[in-house]
């Protein structure tokens, strides 16, 4: 049937892919009918073509959420609420091979709590770093509530490179927000408990052994990396610490922590005391940590600092006698200290009132410079007057929880558990300018940008906890939900309803699109964790199985279609590391490689090289495959992974053929080939005539189609030696993998044809 | 500042949220403008208009697809395209808890492999059970390429209920496909291997002992699981057998597997063999295995089976013999047999070919009757030839793969791989009717309920394998694209690019959501995975702890907003099993459990109990908390896990207190509730004087509201008795616990209220 394929490819090439005055006709439908049909409204349709993203466009911006107990952070585009990809961060992920190749189980294994695999994590809080505390779109941080860790993305590559666990906590909520140049990371305590390593305290001890704190990690721009070393803790009290922020501008150089249970108390309801949440929530206020943490850093490199595990911690003393630590009243329970884009005011709201508070930065300065504190707190805290310290508050609504900035000046919006609503206010003259309801419950909002120096206006999302009835059920565990409201006008709209699949998202963070640079390829032999070249990269020709120290390493290769080595010979109880480098240039092709009855799965990017190490523990045999559908020859990329028992004597190495070939086959082959390289000519005729220069992507397909002409060529030389040979099995076979190549060739061709066509190419005239 | 809160909720209940009409406010801009600022096309806005669906309104189409890699399987709506869940299955995931709770560590358990923990799957085809070939909507079952393993997924809940390991094979593709009444489910091998156990055997011996296998599992409908016992392989030549089909109406009784190595080529190009992808495709044709399995089950019944690892397969010779087993060329390298609605014909296309070839189950039947074979393959099965099986042959692209069927008669789709195209033609009188370019490189593609014998047209997805530059990038790992195509009118309309951010699908199944019955709640105390009361389930006031056999028992409960016990006591080293069950019945109301220090992480659906067992290895304090955000106190949903050394002596267990509170404090407290539930009977009268039954979301809300109010009263009680003894820091915490349930109370009621009102209900005369 070969034939046929051929004919039409010429056929196609030829005439063009002739389809496009088909996909242009029009539907029967018309706009009305299609809204009758549908019943939908007109603001549905404004909707709807507010946040359609045709094919081929780009969204606008990228919105990185927390994955909650997924432990993954979840990448999602605006307006159009598309999910572009799950970031594994703390839970092994086997698409991306996370925690299944060695590169990243040694990322993982940073993460070790106590020594201890802990593969999940209870992501909340992402932070994108900032320059001049604007977006960069370099690193993404995110935190796990539940064992107080960080890990850093690397958005160059959209992989998780860094996890470091907190030395002295047990719990965290208040991270990841970073410094206006992102030379640090905070991170906040949340459950008070002795600190790490002090063993069993009885709650009888709370008060005066259970603790909380706040982390400052070092962040080492230039490696990409948080510096343990450098990084320093402040003791807190044991208050339950939540959300945190970082001052900027004026406030530069100064945080902010949120408390909800300063009443430190202890529940036990099954001893007849009453719950956590009773004495929790029955003081009207709360406590604000303001923290002078330049001066703390200071005082840490002065030789302040107690070491606890190893680690600086400036105890609550020093911070006492030292004015780095201030406490100023907060309504009940609140939940997000939000510095302004000028850094010269906070906004806390309590969950259990119904005010908005804005501090004053300025007025907080004056109180502390003037000494002039409303008392202490148990710890010896110096405590600040709340209406001295207020620029103003406003009633919002029942139960408001986080506040986010718009692009236009004093303008913020509040999300509202209770009443599930958002707000819009104007915080510099006290003033409500819009309600919009929305669906059960929010919890944390975001705006485009909203945490930076250079709020973006024009969204808004609202993190619903709960999506009950808006979505098609699909049992007891319900998707969350996050709306979409534009944001641009005097009054907000409510623009789309987004399920979140996987993972109960906590907060969430978004950048223009057009900050962020993400690369396609690695260059050849890459550990992509490290960014460094891999010790066991490979390049084509040079596969080898070598065994040194007791193990034995395969030195493997993958391109389209073919995995080397295709055998693999270990002897039973030995271990084997398999190295593979994906030899693609091109993007998207992705390949993987996974070996039955084992845990081996790699996900291998353009260029990478990723390993896998087990133990051949049982003779047999094992097949393996190529796991990322990359080319019509995806089925064929396979092998054998064979296991010999010990001392076993093979009979015949010799393999057996399951079909033979003649002279005849040969030819037939090569007759095939010829025209089939007159079809690719005539397309390479087509693109050369063209300005295809011009288009980057036809550029990207010309150099992939051209390498692959390339191993076309070698094995056409194959082929033909063993045809001198009269070996016409090898001849013919080889002729088969010539005309492999041409059809990938010819696939890369049309695409590039097609692009050329679909976007109006000029053709040009050729240089004499 | 309570008395804000409770004066806001009375103004709130009194006037209504009075937000609709903001909400209602129309845009500053007008289609037209939206049109021209995001530069939409009319056909884009009809695209929109056809597949958005608005807030609250539900998705006509629910997909189930394959989640490649990822081990998951993918829940999506049509036509939105939204994604509704990931249905963990094959990996650990532990939003849902899964392969982190004992019960579902059970379920992964079923699939180790020799006694190994396989922590990943490649899932490929997922399958919706079938009531006489018309999806029903009640099970799905999904295969792993890599182990070759079936699961079963509950439709009930969407959870994964069972594994099942293959008992021959190494390697597996053609599964998961159900019989008409969906009492067998087809796996079929793919890479030929020795069957398990059999140890290593080398490749020379590739021909005589390697194979491949169909199994036809056993399901049992009423027990809703796999029955292992009675099911049964069919040994297979070492083809590389690929994707099945069974047959329906005239066809039931029989199955079809294609195969794409029929050539038993071995590569090796790592010791200068052409490659399999040379090897595997140098024939012009495969075989399409055909099976008589009815009369095979029918032989193994009579005893004519082997054992292998204590399971039934039918050998090569019988098959031969009995005439079980027929062989029909088939296009090169073919992906796909698909049997028609009315099971006359089967639609078999070779990726390597530009054909789809129509096969008439009629004329195989009629040459199997008269035995008019055109030879044998090498082991002795009968071939019949591909003319004489053929209704027709079409062209319809270069590398056809898949064909699915339209409710039009006669009308099919072909996914074209090379073209990128998706191919529309009418397959009984083998002409073309439509072409549509796709997005790079279309594997298969999907219409709705398309496998059974009642297609429902309307829409068709192209699942492409690569999305290159469809969307924003995120790195070099890039999503799949899922297009949605309109199949409505006599043109297909491409209307929506779906990224796929985790996992690469396969295959996917769309069935009518009208279809799906999903439950929202357990029956108290559920072990869902066995979907038995489980043996630990627990009521509310009978929560305990209990030393058994060296284990120490936690019997603990879920409900907003503490967790029972709040303080759990053990002593280094002891194993502690720890059993939660969720006692809310509200919808969406689930709970997390974690523990701090350890891999902890339950997730608690409304009735659910679930459970975690651990070794406490190391003496400290570990905080656990409840990890979805349930209500406004969720954070204060928190308890802590102490590990105390052994032998250690507690000092004092009575507990400093952070707060002391007097009668003032408590009369304050008394005050604030009488008022507030003076807003709830105001907000109960608003509610009861409407005919709020003929609104089951709110007779949800008001049961669910009952209960919280039934919980005021108690503590309410706790309260006034502390009183009566003078001691005020229990009176006024159970005060303030009082206060919390009447919160929540309001908080259904509000919402309650709100739906009434935006609902239209009507004010009801009161019955006298």
């Amino acid at each position: 049937m070969k034939p046929f394929y051929r004919k039409a490819l010429m056929t196609l090439t030829a005439v063009g892919i002739g389809m496009g005055a088909a996909a242009e006709a029009w539907s029967a439908e018309s706009l009305d009918d299609v809204m009758k049909r549908r019943s939908l409204t007109q603001k549905d349709v404004l909707a709807a073509a507010k946040t359609y993203v045709p094919t081929g466009k780009r969204d606008e911006f990228i919105a990185f959420s927390s994955g909650g107990q997924s432990g993954q952070v979840i990448v999602y585009g605006i307006p159009s609420m598309r999910i572009l990809k799950y970031v594994a961060v703390f839970t092994p992920e086997p698409w991306q091979g996370y925690g299944y190749d060695d590169e990243s189980k040694a990322v993982l294994a940073q993460g070790r709590v106590d020594g201890k695999d802990i593969l999940f994590g209870d992501t909340h809080h992402p932070a994108i770093s900032e320059t001049n505390g604007v977006y960069d779109g370099q690193y993404l941080f995110i935190n796990d509530k539940n064992n107080p860790r960080i890990a850093v993305v690397d958005l160059h590559d959209f992989e998780t490179k860094q996890i470091v666990v907190n030395p002295i906590m047990k719990s965290e909520h208040g991270g990841a927000f970073v410094s206006p140049n992102t030379d640090w990371v905070i991170e906040a305590a949340q459950y008070a408990a002795p600190f790490r390593g002090s063993g069993y305290v009885p709650l009888s001890q709370f008060n005066e052994k259970y603790r909380g704190a706040v982390t400052y990690w070092k962040f080492d721009r230039k490696k990409g990396r948080i510096n343990e070393a450098e990084s320093f803790s402040i003791e807190m009290p044991p208050y339950s610490q939540d959300l945190s922020d970082f001052g900027k501008g004026p406030s530069d150089g100064w945080s902010f922590t949120n408390s909800f249970c300063s009443e430190r108390y202890v529940g036990g309801i099954e001893r007849g005391r009453p719950p956590f949440e009773a004495g929790c929530s029955q003081k009207d206020t709360d406590f604000l940590h303001v923290v002078n943490w330049k001066k703390a850093h200071e005082l840490v490199k002065a030789g302040k600092a107690t070491k606890i595990n190893g680690h600086n911690v400036l105890t609550m003393d020093v911070s006492a006698k030292e004015g780095i630590l201030f406490l100023i009243p907060e309504p009940k329970s609140p939940h997000g200290v939000d510095v302004s884009p000028d850094g010269k005011f906070l906004i806390v709201s309590g969950k259990l009132d119904t005010h908005a508070s804005v501090y004053s930065f300025d007025k907080i300065q004056k109180l502390i410079a003037a000494k002039d504190f409303a008392g202490k707190d148990p710890y010896g805290l110096p405590i600040l007057d709340l209406k001295k310290s207020l620029h103003l508050q406003l009633s919002v609504g029942l139960g408001p929880l986080h506040t986010q900035y718009d692009s236009k000046p004093c303008v913020v919006y509040t999300s509202i558990y209770v009443d599930s609503l958002v707000t819009k206010w104007n915080y510099c003259e006290g003033k409500i300018l819009d309600k919009l309801p929305v669906h059960y419950n929010i919890g944390h909002l975001m705006t485009m940008e909203g945490d930076s120096v250079e709020p973006q206006g024009k969204y808004l999302v609202s993190l619903n906890k709960l999506a009950i009835d808006r979505f098609n059920p699909v049992g007891p565990l319900h998707p969350q939900n996050h709306q979409l409201i534009d944001i641009s006008g005097d009054k907000m709209q409510l623009l789309y309803d987004m399920p979140v699949p996987l993972g109960e998202p906590h907060y969430a963070v978004a950048i223009r699109a057009d900050r962020l640079k993400p690369g396609v390829r690695y260059k050849s032999g890459t550990n992509s964790r490290t960014n460094a070249r891999s010790k066991y990269r490979t390049r084509p020709g040079r596969e080898k199985v070598e065994r040194k120290d007791g193990v034995v390493h395969v030195y493997g290769t993958a391109i389209r279609s073919h995995l080397t080595p295709e055998i693999i010979e270990v002897v039973e109880g030995e271990t084997v590391s398999v190295h593979i480098t994906n030899l693609e240039r091109a993007e998207d092709e992705t390949h993987g490689f996974a070996i039955s009855g084992t845990n081996v799965n790699l996900s291998l990017e353009p260029g990478k090289t990723a390993s896998s190490t087990f133990v051949a523990d049982k003779a047999g045999v094992y097949p393996y495959y190529c796991t990322e559908f990359c080319s019509a020859l995806h089925l064929e990329m396979q092998g054998y992974l064979l296991v010999k028992p010990k001392g076993y004597k093979e009979v015949s190495a010799k393999f057996s053929e399951g079909q033979a070939y003649t002279e005849a086959d040969y030819k037939k082959q090569v007759e095939n080939n010829v025209a089939t390289q007159g079809v690719i000519n005539s397309v390479v005729a087509f693109i050369t005539a063209r300005n295809f220069k011009d288009f980057p992507i036809v550029v990207a397909l010309v150099e992939d189609a051209t390498d692959q002409l390339g191993f076309a060529a070698e094995s056409k030389k194959k082929s033909e030696d063993f045809a001198v040979k009269k070996d016409w099995q090898n001849a013919t076979l080889w002729g088969q993998q010539w005309f492999q190549y041409q059809v990938k060739t010819a696939d890369l061709g049309l695409r590039a044809k097609t692009h050329l066509e679909e976007n109006g190419a000029k053709v040009v005239e050729k240089k004499k």
